[in-house]
């Protein structure tokens, strides 16, 4: 018998654990691997958010800070809601955690009890089923077709709503697949959501990574009672190249921000009180070097793109936001490379890392006809990457 | 309807937050209080260990790291549990979290299932029961008795264990009271425990923090057995003043190290990189700081205890570790301050504070005869703040 609960026990191993470990063989043996794995920007923290931390470091702020974030960094997320997003957050409906997945993880916490049931669109980011899994909660998932860019229809969600439905993640720019939701879209959703009475988390992580002008449109703006019912996380690790930092926030309805900071002074207390400062002169900062990153971001994907519709047999979706690319491979399922049939997306992950590319099986994402490529690297090396992916699929016609 | 789970809802809201906002508003009308409710050391982080996180900045040590923390951390908290405790652990069964009070969480969500029994020796420090409430769980108490330096009998232990119990929440040195059980008081606990089968989660974060030659024997030294059911739990902040840093860690057996590890990785991933760094210093660095730090601490404690049993109607049990005592008041229970009837603890705090004291009643710790003083403080604000009190218990005798 198992010593351990039983939500605990129901965390899935990690489907990409095999491959990541093959790859790190791999390097130590001295071979060339091309990652497009990376879940996290290749750029420097910017180094005005580096002194700022220097800074706290030198004047002792090393201490306890209120458990769920200074003061000053929850009035200035809420300013930025408000003037980014026209949104009405007081300061105590901000929580600040130790990253954006600390958020999710606390809102799913918050509003999912056993037995309830989460809407997730497909592809998804693979965290988000874990979670609902160990809060007692069933994952239904919703496709986003690929005709669509990814992204599901209103009717669909529809369809998916049940008594027992809790809660709808949403997450517009998406991981994996960089979809971006438009105004409109993002409406039609939020009427759904708005008649079934349903909550939303609504994960923007990556709203400020999105490209060619298109405008990111937070769900919470559709109505007041939408928003009543929505939980907004966001956080700086992705927009200021701070993974490391751990700073997350999320923004929710009173009685819900209320029960998170309670529970959260119980289970973790304050997020690092340096990274809190860090990350409120972030906030405070200008956003040149943002600006600079996600021009940089945008070239790489335009080339990514470009070259990857060159390759005869590839396909993929141009993606609007974060830093991914879903490769579309299924044309190569049910062919054979070096004797061995093609059967999923973990085996051309496998393959490919034979050729030195390490990709994300889109299995793990809940869509078997692609891998995930990652443009979080150089376009150097993007580019002898995506050689090498079309040496393999030369090889496999 | 509350949206918000069962769980969520279930934890109490602060007994002493009233009392904390009441001495932050006299403060801000400028009146002068002298705060024994810290929780933290008063010192700074140690400059060496400052200096560490300034160099793991400039190294861009700033991105994501394992999320159970670095190797090289890991494996110098397993050589440390062999050094000083004589424990062996591969550096896989440690995982370093965000912080001692999320090591006992994870511990807590992955050893209690619901219905199960988790027995806190009283008085406790007030989060353990919180999070078993979370988890699920049923807390039962043990008191700790006053002639025993509050410290629990194994034949009350023993009387408490049924056939739900899943674990003993065991501190030494304990928050609030300072208590530290001897090896063999200890070895008696773990010949209970082992006989019953059950769980222990072992609070060590104020191991380094025992005064005058006393020793700190973690009871997973009781027997191999005891070990593979016990998770110890440690960190830096009490240690070496790096609360803010938030950096605590456990050692388990290897399936519940493995659970932990898990859903770590997708409950909040790693623990803040740069702090990992800082932590790595800490206990690659010389024992020094600490020592001069510990000196302080034992020189404020003397001083406390005296003074405290110079005051008529009051006392208290020397405490050998951590930097607290309880103030024992129950002798002014019944008589009249200002008027007012004296009841209990809060009452105590309450008056005291507008005597510019402010103090932590003991009824949230479970022990309502007391209130609790930290010696985190200097020594002259200790001195002024004990007149103070002395004149509160001469106004009511």
């Amino acid at each position: 018998m198992s010593s351990t609960t039983k939500r605990i026990s129901s965390i899935s191993p990690s489907l990409t654990l095999a491959i990541t470990a093959k790859a790190k063989a791999m390097k130590a043996e001295g071979k060339s691997v091309i990652g497009f794995g990376a879940g996290e920007p290749d750029f420097n923290t910017p180094q005005h958010i580096i002194d700022a931390a220097k800074d706290a470091l030198d004047k002792g702020y090393t201490k306890y800070t209120p458990s769920s974030g200074l003061p000053a960094l929850r009035k200035k997320i809420a300013e930025k809601f408000k003037e980014e997003q026209g949104l009405d957050y007081d300061p105590s409906q901000i929580i600040v955690s130790s990253g954006a997945k600390h958020s999710i993880f606390n809102a799913m916490f918050a509003l999912v009890e056993d037995g309830d049931e989460v809407i997730i669109p497909a592809p998804y980011w693979l965290t988000y089923p874990e979670v609902v899994k160990v809060c007692g909660g069933k994952s239904v998932f919703v496709e986003g077709r690929k005709e669509n860019h990814f992204k599901i229809a209103p009717e669909d969600l529809k369809k998916a709503i049940t008594p027992k439905t809790k809660l709808l993640i949403f997450n517009s720019p998406s991981n994996p697949t960089g979809a971006v939701y438009t105004e409109e879209e993002i409406r039609a959703i939020g009427k759904v959501v708005e008649e079934a009475g349903i909550w939303v988390i609504s994960d923007e992580i990556y709203s400020k990574l999105i490209y060619d002008g298109v405008q990111h449109f937070s769900i919470a703006r559709v109505s007041e009672k939408v928003k009543e019912h929505t939980v907004i996380v966001d956080g700086v690790s992705k927009t200021y190249a701070m993974t490391g930092w751990r700073i997350g926030w999320l923004a929710a309805p009173k009685e819900v921000a209320k029960a998170i900071d309670s529970f959260q002074s119980h289970a973790t207390s304050n997020p690092t009180s340096i990274s809190q400062y860090a990350a409120l002169a972030a906030l405070n900062g200008s956003e040149e070097e943002l600006i600079k990153m996600r021009d940089i971001f945008n070239d790489r994907r335009k080339f990514m793109i470009e070259r990857i519709r060159s390759i005869d047999g590839l396909d993929c979706i141009e993606p609007d936001g974060a830093f991914y690319i879903m490769l579309i491979v299924d044309r190569l399922y049910g062919k054979r490379y070096n004797g061995r049939k093609i059967n999923g997306s973990l085996d051309i992950a496998d393959m490919l890392l034979e050729k030195g590319v390490a990709v994300v099986p889109g299995i793990a994402f809940g869509d078997d006809e692609c891998v995930r490529l990652s443009y979080a690297i150089s376009k150097e090396d993007i580019a002898e990457g995506l050689d090498r992916i079309e040496a393999f699929v030369k090889e496999v016609f």
